[in-house]
């Protein structure tokens, strides 16, 4: 049983202030993870007030690159201190969590498309270990170093390493329908595609929309849930909203 | 031109005082390589009193590993913290470098093969950047993580970037013959085989004959010098003891 799990840089930062860690959200990830010892676990962590805040000083985005290595250093920078951080509690919780940068790993090709050689993080998968990654900058061809989202890696790697089940781990419950309850299952686009707006309009890395539709495409099966139900998703139950495509 | 160039541990770092880089030593290589402004350059470093401490106080190498991820993870941090010494300086001097690690990126077989996709590294040297990687830790199937050296990096780079030249910077003026004389050329191992012990018996990643076997089988002209001769290397002229197979 391979799992990706993605916690969003607003669940475990204080989105309001810059490069601030929000403590108490982040320990109760990692007592969740810590709780549940999963087998092959992978985790992905977005930039919330880290790289958001770096990235957006500097213009970058998906498709708008630097050529500086001042703002690639200064954005990958950023994105480390919080990928310490994480390590950091999730080492002091016992996990045997190890860093896998996308810098060091990926690469964009001109026309956006991603290469992510998933050798080290399926082999320190296979070892016993625990790889977390976390959006970054890469190079791209043509644009200099880009960014690369949480929510792309977690569709590469769940793709890539086989996995059964993906969680994402947001500040939401679920996905809303436009009554602003939670969707219980979503197995197509096309009957909530009203729904689904830019969910987060300051998330420069893509709406909900953008969001499901990958998740729809993998053969695993997705979740969207809020911080309360990460434990139940951990456990192999269900959790917010369920995407099966 | 693409150029692959080692910086030995020994040469950037007190290898007699654990973790301490040697400020004088770091800085005259990083003017040499500013000042060379070189076209599409890769740089590796060693661990030197980082990683080799590190490593050997953990009984650690190229294929002894370790399951425990305070381990890797110590040994890791070590490098790391060396490596962003020397990005630093290299930043300060308008270096445009970026780190690639190899935990991220690499991993090894049962049979102690190395995978090391270059998808990053080549990309971030098309878009002008400079590359910097040291040796590490990588998971190792069966094994935990092992030790990585730089040593392995430069030849495996070397061949996967089709390099045109590659240096080999430590802190001997080159290979020795059996007189302790700089051996000008080499062009195959039996020649001088008997002259080539152990140069560095405390190095646990490989001694001089090993290396010279691997900088033999390149395409690239390899090129193993003193800190001395760093310039005269960037600027293309032969520098030490020439390998050429």
């Amino acid at each position: 049983m391979t799992v990706v799990l993605k916690l969003g840089g607003s669940v475990i930062t204080d989105k309001e202030t810059p490069e601030t860690v929000d403590d108490d959200a982040l320990t109760a990830a990692v007592d969740a993870i810590a709780d549940a010892d999963p087998d092959r676990l992978v985790v992905v962590h977005g930039g919330g007030s880290f790289g958001h805040v770096a990235a957006s000083e500097r213009g970058m985005g998906r498709t708008t690159g630097s050529r500086d290595a001042a703002d690639v250093w200064a954005v990958h920078d950023a994105m480390r201190r919080l990928n310490d951080a994480v390590l950091d509690r999730l080492h002091d919780a016992g996990v045997p969590a190890l860093p896998v940068h996308p810098l060091s790993v990926a690469a964009r090709t001109e026309g956006n498309e991603l290469s992510l050689p998933l050798d080290s993080t399926a082999r320190l998968l296979g070892e016993g270990f625990v790889p977390v990654l976390h959006g970054d900058v890469v190079g791209h061809a043509g644009s200099g170093a880009t960014i690369v989202s949480g929510d792309e890696l977690v569709t590469r790697l769940a793709a890539g390493l086989d996995a059964d089940r993906v969680g994402l781990c947001s500040t939401v419950p679920g996905v809303y329908d436009a009554d602003g309850g939670v969707i219980h299952r979503i197995t197509d686009v096309a009957s909530v595609e009203d729904a689904l707006g830019d969910a987060d309009a300051t998330d420069v890395t893509g709406g909900m929309a953008a969001k499901v539709r990958a998740l729809l495409a993998l053969d695993a099966t997705a979740y969207v849930f809020g911080p309360a139900s990460l434990s139940a998703f951990l456990a192999g139950e269900s959790a917010g909203t369920v995407i099966d495509g």
